[in-house]
């Protein structure tokens, strides 16, 4: 397996980024959305974006090496801040470091359950809105949620506003409008996310970008979940309520694909 | 240089703990508090912790390595949740990665100045209270404070008090007082801010733990940082404040080192 020197600051720091691919019998899908995302995350983050042909080297490259160039799988393209440096001082020039590796693809999962969880996300962090290497709130809240029984977590952020999932953005449905948090809120801005709001605008379904507490929940017929690996997945329960199938969740699932 | 195989959880999700140690003509500062420290973080994280010897014999093995191990040097101890796993999720029986590596010691430095950050540090979050691997937000602090022509960043909570600086503890005088701010704050339970407190009882100076917005160093006499490499490194500026030396500052160096 490949490996990084141990003076790699994303190992170090948790200095860099990640983007995660579905990869369908050798297609990216939306390739070119994740290099969009990636670039500005560098820019947020001071670093040098890495070129969109090298990304896709890496990611053909990794695929080639798994063996899974004609497989549905997961691929990683991670961008860390290179080695080097004082302490937290990045050295004048990051040499950032390019690592891509494929998995297969999780297998379609059933309809989630989910846990709100005790760490809340900073809107006045860079993490809440970015896909980096400081991903351990993330790791954690999951773990809150496995711990309790569930699947995935709820994620408010710190004004006890509905955010996100540790791995997914959440959308809901209430009197036939689709809801979901905005990106202020500390919110990753999904490109399943951008697919589904997409989605809803050319199926004449009103799209509401909200900050609002889960209090707004009371109302929700349907909830879901999305990310660029699961694509949609329904939600069957968020702390004692259940939510049962709804026909615009379908819709919506079969217009983003 | 050593290096870590790409499917470590440190690099991939900044999933991990660190220790930064002082070690002097081989004597590892502290030692037995730095390894206290870390099994508490990996108790609060889930992930097993290391044994003392390891560790030492690890810290011992980086310095000789790099030639200090007769000189004052910066020993880092890194502990990661290591390899597997799938996504959010640890493997049932994480198998942690040990790292070490050795580094001359910074230099002692000039007063510091400070400036206050934007990003706000968040207390419902364990990345708040340990040296974790995904230490994002104090690298994009500390880059705030040196584009902002200062050394370190003052970072408060999201509820405004004052918690600590990037890569320091915050201390402060005033009235013949010590204060600092307490660990709910959302503060590194730093080695050397323990330290300071013992030393200012066994000078017979009266210390707060304290839960308060910036205003509070209206009254302040002096200002000064710590942590285990630089010990206790005074404040010259925060913001624009000006700060100047202070006896009681010298004191408190004297007796904690």
């Amino acid at each position: 397996m490949q490996s990084v020197p141990i003076d790699d600051r994303g190992l170090l720091l948790g200095d860099g980024l990640f983007e995660t691919i579905l990869s369908q019998a050798g297609r990216l899908d939306a390739f070119e959305a994740h290099v969009s995302r990636l670039g500005r995350g560098c820019e947020a983050l001071g670093l040098p974006a890495p070129a969109a042909g090298d990304l896709r080297a890496a990611a053909r490259g990794a695929l080639a090496q798994a063996g899974l160039t004609d497989a549905r799988a997961a691929v990683r393209l991670t961008w860390t801040a290179g080695s080097g440096g004082r302490g937290l001082e990045r050295p004048a020039a990051p040499a950032p470091r390019l690592i891509a590796s494929a998995a297969a693809a999780p297998a379609p999962a059933a309809r989630a359950r989910l846990v709100t969880a005790s760490i809340r996300r900073n809107p006045t962090s860079p993490l809440s809105r970015l896909k980096t290497l400081s991903y351990l709130d993330n790791v954690m809240a999951r773990r809150e949620a496995v711990r309790a029984g569930a699947d995935e977590a709820l994620m408010l952020n710190l004004a006890g506003e509905l955010a996100c999932a540790a791995a997914a953005n959440l959308f809901w449905i209430a009197g036939g409008r689709l809801f979901t948090p905005a990106l202020a809120c500390g919110v990753l801005d999904g490109i399943m996310r951008a697919r589904i709001l997409t989605a809803a605008a050319r199926l004449g379904v009103e799209a509401v970008e909200i900050r609002s507490g889960p209090d707004v929940l009371a109302d929700a017929e349907a909830v879901f979940l999305t990310n660029s690996l699961i694509g949609l997945r329904a939600v069957s329960a968020l702390d004692a309520r259940a939510f049962g199938p709804h026909p615009l969740v379908e819709r919506l699932a079969a217009a983003a694909s």
